[in-house]
């Protein structure tokens, strides 16, 4: 190539660079622990390779988040360090956050109210945590010192809000989940008639025994919030914020909420205009498989793969259901990839793979993968959508039953509950699924339009968190109304003012009427 | 530059064109007149320019609207073609689109009686003319079998909407505003205490009486709609539509609403995801200045050039308000241009030049140029906004009001009242926005916000029009509580249930009590 030509297209490398870049700028990372840490983790990659300087604040006790990292610095902070604290919280986390027993409340009273105690319990010991941090002078002073641009955190846990807050510091949030359900109910106005409450395994089409259902939801999520959330972090806000200060307008002050969700999954619903939807930023194109796994699927012949993954969870389905899921697989014309910790089930076929750990990216992306059978975590089912696989969901926990009920309602997956699993109905769905091609064609139409966009998901995640840093927050793309009383935001104010004035002009007219007639009458009288 | 490289440029080029072009569709266009026209243009332009087809449907007797382009192909319709009616629709307009009497509607009520009633008439108009296109059969007819791809409409008149109803075809809104107001008003949910009615010239941070004012000025838009507007539709929806269509539901059936808005300018409020915006799509970068011009504003020196344009309606301003204003610009250190019809003012300064038409865009890009002097209208504000120039608005009707107030409480705008302009008041403020600094900062502010975003607004509109081509629609991105009657909307059948059920069971606690107390008492009589 000649020189002209390199001069040339080095000069269209620059311009084709975003113009907005702004490198080298200081991001303080509050984390959630856990699998949340799967998703903060690939942003983080993309901050650090656009020379970014990133500093995650961890419990020395960590369970996902090392501490020496090439992206990160970490620093250490006072956070569920006491162990009985930590198993408690543990426990809360799976018992509570995402409640199954919410559906059943009224049969299930007493669970509910133990629930509900745990709950407050577990957010106790969150605002003591947070407290040992902000009264920690050395650390505090250490995050004041550095002049971060940008507190980035998720707000599944308050730690991040409360540290940004505190520290003043413009703020983005990874989210999807808050104290109370899904973020937006936090955020934006959200109609019971056809938003369905988290956790209510309601969808946006209601009729009315499920609107007055998911209205009982919104009522319990409300007292959850004012009665049994806030009052944990109150003597915190009054020892460390200005007075009026409390839960929700801290969670409010955030700048840009960069939300995990796409409105192919999600239901289409009132959104704000510092809402950013990124669902789906970690998938990506499948990379080759290993030699050994790659001639197993070209085994398969026409028949495809079946390929079965519950996560971390693999461990928890009793042996039982191990069986009838191996004799249903023995039956099959597929192969199937099961990613099995365990005995081997007696029944295993000899078309069944089992394996400790597999490339689900990969294995979705791969062109003889016919179905995929997982537990329904957010971050699967968004890969069966890029990837256009149908599913064949086994909810056990948290969000599982909602999100797979949101491809389940758009002919893209099935649902077995796990409890219920038995040989013949497993067989039947996943026959179902295997025979029908109308669940392949949904799920390519979904992954068609979850592709359809301006901006990839992560472009669009990074794009935001800079566009913070380079303008010092987004202030102007925050409502007025976060900052309403309540009883101002529904106008409950101005209706009782309303009301009040029509009533006494009723009133007043009614009596004017009143004693024009009795004038009229005693006259009419008099003359008797 | 050698082969290779050329081959390697020609290959980035090609990666470089947008992935999901789709060029040649059919589109039918379907505008309103005026200077609604001018925005839609822009887009078909660029449309055209894709390789799309492009058919406009225009009255014989349109005012802007050229039968012959060499963008697209025109089809005469059968509207507004009787004067009486044509002149009747401007007034109306004129009078009550953008109603200036609302913020004083209780002591003008017989002037708003009036103004309603002319809107009943104005649309039981525009129902006769939607009526006799429908009953057009050779019309109706050919744009049937041109199978249109989309329709791209403007519904602040509903004729588009109407049309692309009852073709059955996916439909894109290019839209500020609808009927009752502001297009948000229907299709988001606007919480009254901090999403200000059109016309009330209100913003979004409300006192309680404020809020009682933006209260009045809801209910009477709801009223308006219900009562003054959805009745003149509703023999065509009985003839042409489903039972049960009404007007909302038609307008609430579009694919995607483009609006021309941006939230450094909107105040931010809930929105909805299939609402994107797309406001200042018509900036574009200021080109070189005719030489004389050029000179003009070269003599200028370091004080600047001051702008004033009011757009078409120029030939409005009282001779008094003239003189006024071309007297305080004989006071300035500043040179003037002025777009000016009418007979010359014996104030004039030698500072000023007359002309009949400016290159509006081109002088706000123009370094020189220190303030707009405008009359407010949207185009006139976004473009002020793009090159950063503050301005001093006069605003005369419309939203001209309501678009200045968005720039005076960000601090980069001034207003005056053309009834109330005074030559002191006028002096005044433009003194205070050539001196004070803060109006050219802030101007500035929002000139960078609204330029940070990860794709242009005109290449935003393009891409969801072809959007919606690609996917035959976007029904997905529609939200379930379009379809709810209102009172199911706003829960009201589920809270009187509720209530029913808690006050039925509170009555049967109460009468269980009274009966077994009664049963006590009487037994302890019983052995007295």
């Amino acid at each position: 190539m000649s020189t002209t030509a390199s001069v040339f297209l080095a000069l269209l490398c620059i311009l084709l660079l975003p113009s907005t870049y702004c490198g080298g700028s200081k991001i303080l990372v509050v984390p959630v622990d856990g699998s949340h840490w799967i998703n903060m983790k690939i942003i983080l990659e993309e901050l650090h390779s656009r020379g970014h300087e990133i500093t995650v604040l961890r419990s020395a006790k960590s369970w996902y988040i090392p501490s020496n990292s090439s992206i990160y610095t970490s620093i250490n902070v006072p956070m569920l360090e006491d162990d009985a604290d930590r198993d408690f919280y543990i426990t809360m986390i799976q018992d509570v956050m995402y409640r199954r027993s919410y559906p059943n409340f009224i049969r299930t009273f007493y669970q509910q109210h133990l629930l509900t105690s745990a709950l407050g319990d577990g957010h106790t010991i969150l605002a003591k945590s947070a407290g040992k941090i902000l009264e920690d002078v050395v650390l505090m002073k250490r995050l004041q010192d550095t002049k971060f641009d940008i507190v980035l955190t998720d707000p599944a846990l308050p730690l991040g809000v409360i540290l940004g807050s505190y520290l003043k510091l413009p703020m983005v949030y990874n989210v999807r989940w808050m104290n109370t359900g899904e973020g937006h109910l936090t955020i934006a106005p959200s109609p019971v008639s056809y938003v369905p409450i988290s956790g209510s395994e309601l969808h946006h089409e209601m009729d009315f025994q499920e609107r007055i259902k998911n209205m009982l939801h919104y009522l319990y999520s409300v007292y959850e919030q004012h009665f049994i959330i806030n009052p944990a972090y109150s003597d915190l806000f009054q020892k460390y914020f200005p007075p009026g200060t409390d839960f929700l307008s801290l969670e409010l002050s955030a700048d840009i909420w960069l939300f995990r969700a796409d409105f192919i999954f999600e239901f289409p619903r009132p959104t704000m205009p510092n809402m950013v939807y990124v669902g789906g930023f970690q998938c990506k194109e499948a990379q080759p498989l290993p030699d050994e796994l790659e001639a197993f699927m070209q085994s398969s012949g026409e028949h495809g793969v079946v390929v079965m993954s519950l996560g971390t969870l693999v461990s928890a389905l009793p042996h039982g259901i191990t069986e009838a899921i191996a004799a249903v697989f023995a039956e099959l014309p597929q192969k199937v990839i099961w990613r099995f910790v365990g005995d081997k089930p007696s029944s295993l076929g000899k078309n069944t793979k089992l394996v400790k750990w597999l490339p689900q990216n990969d294995l979705l992306g791969h062109p003889k993968t016919k179905v995929f059978i997982a537990h329904g975590g957010t971050n699967g089912m968004y890969e069966a959508v890029y990837h256009g696989v149908p599913v064949l969901g086994l909810p056990l926990l948290f969000d599982q039953f909602d999100n797979l009920l949101r491809l389940k309602v758009r002919g893209a997956a099935r649902m077995v509950e796990v409890r219920s699993l038995t040989k013949d109905n497993f067989l039947e769905a996943l026959k179902d699924i295997l025979e029908n091609p109308s669940y392949h064609e949904n799920i390519q139409r979904l992954s068609q339009l979850h592709r359809d966009r301006p901006m990839s998901p992560m472009d669009t995640a990074i794009f935001w968190i800079e566009y913070v840093i380079r303008n010092k927050g987004a202030a102007h793309l925050q409502s007025a109304g976060f900052s309403l009383p309540w009883y101002s935001y529904y106008c409950l104010d101005v209706a009782v003012f309303v009301l009040a004035v029509t009533g006494t002009s009723i009133w007043g007219f009614i009596f004017v009427c009143r004693l024009l007639c009795c004038k009229r009458s005693s006259k009419k009288i008099k003359p008797e």
